[in-house]
């Protein structure tokens, strides 16, 4: 019997050249993968908007997320989480540049995170 | 749209009296959990035997976790996750009694884990 495990918070990859996602668990329509991401953001005026749903915490590291229709920028830190629903459109404004931001996705039905490039 | 949110690591409940899952998440056949454990451990010769499968992760505090077929019991802290397929027999061996243990569970189509009594 399969007994897949790790640790999530160590031997962080460096992502300074570019977000890196790696998949942690696929079973049937749910994915779950580790994102690093170190400085990124999401390119002026790209929004992601995803064709399935998408529930996303920081584990470590802090980011702060756009959310089309809200004024304010997310501030999320270690614990957050939020659901993204299919078609919520949603943008990185910023990660943190002096630590690497470690994010725990779970998407339901949806292909990989897009990477962003480096910075 | 919704987009439902929250902070997993603050605000935790008392889980002395007992072992406290709330649900975070229900979509289809997936459901998110956060547990908080505060020195719980499973009954001497109880085993979870679970129909369904579960992705578990600690999120805070350190726990302790027996497989069935493992000698050791795999310790568990901040970052640590496991794949539970249906019917890997586990039990909880320990958790932390000097700070709450926090945990984060992905079910798939699982019913609500089980929560221990208090110590």
């Amino acid at each position: 019997m399969s007994r897949h495990r790790g640790k999530l918070l160590r031997d962080l990859p460096d992502a300074t050249g570019g977000e890196i996602a790696e998949e942690l668990l696929c079973d049937g329509d749910m994915r779950i993968e580790r994102i690093v991401s170190a400085g990124q953001s999401s390119p002026a005026g790209f929004w992601y908007d995803q064709a399935t749903s998408e529930w996303v915490m920081v584990l470590r590291g802090r980011a702060g997320l756009e959310l089309e229709g809200e004024d304010a920028i997310l501030e999320m830190g270690p614990g957050d989480w939020i659901d993204l629903p299919a078609h919520c459109r949603h943008r990185i404004a910023w990660t943190a540049e002096d630590e690497p931001t470690v994010w725990l996705a779970v998407h339901r039905s949806a292909p990989l995170t897009p990477s962003l490039p480096g910075v």
